[in-house]
């Protein structure tokens, strides 16, 4: 056989679910943001390079001194029991009370997406999400094949208005489940108001629909008052899905769903046949990490860090791009969301801005219909200042002049179609 | 709400998938493997025990001092090209040549089963597995609801007549892929003969199917000729699956799949909605562990410690265990598949031998169909010697004790039904 095949000849043995799957954006760009010419703000990527070594190291050595036969086993498919106990109190940070036999660890919050995924939706069952909505909860929705209506936010968060519409529409189906990122949202930055979320927590009740609440963020709020997860309210409508990879470290693979009973046995069943258990060594490391304190201590440190790139780019936005353009605000969190004049396709000016050594993700990304077309992510987290400032101002010149090539041709004045979402 | 429901108000939520999913033993039995006052047949645990600290201890400082931004972030969803080139030296030792782009580095091998499961199986479609075949592929291939054909083995592996007859019977559905595990078979112990391989290639060849080769023990030979993967002879119709489980420890999750660039690539964007990444942190724990050849030097330490824990499990089976019984004699791996008389339900023995502080499988978890209900999995890698001796003689009392029984009741005399598989 000849290593380079071109024309695939197993095209006829996949199934369906894999023909349902797009290669995703974020896959293509991963590989962008891995060169260091270039200026990323495509990534979620937390700032690892801010984690003091001595902490991990030391972290590391109590591990292995302690534990090695543990760190190096098979442990059990729902996770060590021992970091439950430290996710619990990491939850309770921002009010969430729980207990560890309603928690399951997975590897990675996305693991968890996708098993709440199989475990839920059939083919044809609706669900709900945002609009625009997190990328990689749309790559474990997909393979599944639900109907996904999306919501639109504004800068309150779901409008929780339409959603009862939507819902109380005659004949419309009772969806498996309605999927939010309440804190600093994926991509919007916009959190949820907490009118909004109480008005949320009503639908779910009265309709007995669940809420899917991914909360990476919550803790990384550099400003104003933080509001207490939707599970903190009602534990039986909302399944809540943690993750250390923002507040911690992604290369570790550690987030947790907090559910009822039954379901975390349900997906503890799925997530044995999906990986056995996740690292225990990582687990172990986890847990040593958080019960020195470690984690709160690298927040003070990530939410400074984190502010201060967000004001950057903030203040590069307003001195870079046109008057035509507007973005949200975030009060935390790695994001902040573009919106351009309607008639351009930020998809098309990528290819450009990568060409100026700049990265971003086009805003169609995350929507499941694929519109959003003239809006951006840029992600502030990762890039240090003096690239971020760098970075909008070249991506304010693609911008600049992309409208200046439509206006000479007229075609400022077409609309597109498809749903506005005013976030 | 209340944390403690006992009736479960989610199950009309559930998908299709899920409730083709059941507990498995190996799940139930893990929380029993952990105790440590059982002697536990029962796990597929490697012995990690054996593991230099010193080793484990530099590795991971080096990962530490030199990669700590790496280690710690995102990495690219197929994994990192330094620990490919160290899993292709890996493979090499065996007699497979392979080249980085046809690896995907996944979250231990049974993400790669699941992963292979959902990339090629639509619901109905057949697929074979021998019989008895490994209890996680059958977790993994479950919940997309195959056909499930399975073909006995016996000591010199798969019964390849049997599966010409039955891929060439007249009406006969061409399967997806046959899934075997050629070297050191879990559950059954047996090594496929070298005519068997050929005429297995052969089949798949003039059929144009898929062969799945699991191989996660081939290293861990103790005697005999090896034989080179299935993969070595034909990397059109094979894609192979390793791991590091059993060579490195199941720890670090880090397994593999080896496959023709357009399966890579399908493959890595369904692990992207399953997981992202992999642990970098693992990676180049597992990449730095096998560039300083701690590996092959540990193999050589275990494979003395396996044989001779297997040697002392089969003496003690010789002593113990009623002339009725037999039993494989594995070459290598961490299995002996012991078959009691044929009126035995092992399954109904299993809380006895609890009770008397030893565990082990029951066969019947590792058949589709439930059948093997008179055979056990004894696994040895895990126990010491003096722990196999007394609980060898336990299991051999408990089993000639049930024996008695039936045969004062003169159950010896009644045979069951299902399919019969001479291994």
């Amino acid at each position: 056989m000849s290593p380079e095949i071109v024309f695939d000849p197993y095209t006829k043995l996949y199934s369906e679910a894999t023909e349902l799957i797009r290669s995703s954006d974020i896959r293509d760009l991963m590989s962008v943001t891995g060169r260091s010419d270039i200026v990323s703000f495509a990534g979620g990527l937390p700032f690892v390079g801010g984690l003091p070594p001595e902490d991990l190291s030391s972290v590391m050595a109590s591990v292995l001194s302690l534990g090695m036969d543990e760190a190096f086993q098979y442990c059990e498919t729902d996770g060590l029991e021992t970091l439950k106990s430290r996710l619990i109190e990491i939850m309770a940070l921002e009010g969430l009370e729980a207990e560890p036999e309603h928690v399951l660890v997975t590897t990675g919050s996305q693991q968890a997406l996708d098993l709440l995924a199989r475990l839920f939706i059939d083919p044809g069952d609706t669900i709900v999400t945002e609009g625009p909505t997190y990328v990689g909860a749309l790559a474990a929705f997909r393979p599944v094949a639900p109907r996904i209506v999306t919501v639109p936010l504004d800068d309150l968060g779901i409008r929780t208005s339409i959603l009862r519409e939507e819902m109380e529409r005659p004949g419309a189906p009772v969806p498996k489940f309605i999927y939010v990122v309440p804190n600093f949202h994926n991509p919007a930055g916009v959190t949820m108001h907490h009118r909004r979320r109480r008005e949320l927590l009503d639908i779910a009740r009265e309709h007995d629909v669940l809420v899917l609440e991914d909360n990476p963020y919550g803790l990384l709020r550099f400003e104003g008052e933080s509001l207490p997860p939707l599970a903190s309210h009602d534990r039986h409508h909302v399944i809540y899905i943690g993750t250390l990879s923002k507040i911690v470290a992604p290369g570790i693979r550690v987030g947790w769903v907090l559910a009822p009973a039954p379901v975390i046995d349900r997906l503890s069943t799925l997530k044995q046949s999906a990986d056995l258990c996740s690292s225990s060594l990582n687990q172990m490391f986890a847990e040593e990490y958080l019960r020195r304190g470690f984690c709160e201590k690298n927040l003070v440190k990530l939410r400074e860090i984190y502010r201060s790139r967000r004001d950057v780019m903030l203040k590069s936005l307003e001195k870079h791009f046109p008057p035509e353009a507007h973005w949200t605000i975030p009060q935390g969190g790695i994001f902040i969301w573009v919106t351009l004049p309607e008639y351009l396709d930020s998809a098309k000016m990528l290819p450009m801005a990568i060409d100026r050594k700049v990265a971003f993700v086009p805003g169609s990304a995350f929507y499941p219909d694929g519109s959003g077309a003239n809006r951006i992510r840029l992600n502030f987290s990762f890039p240090h200042e003096d690239r971020i400032s760098w970075g909008i101002e070249v991506l304010g010149e693609v911008v600049r002049k992309e409208m200046d090539l439509y206006r000479s041709l007229g075609l400022d004045k077409q609309r597109r179609g498809g749903p506005e979402s005013p976030a």
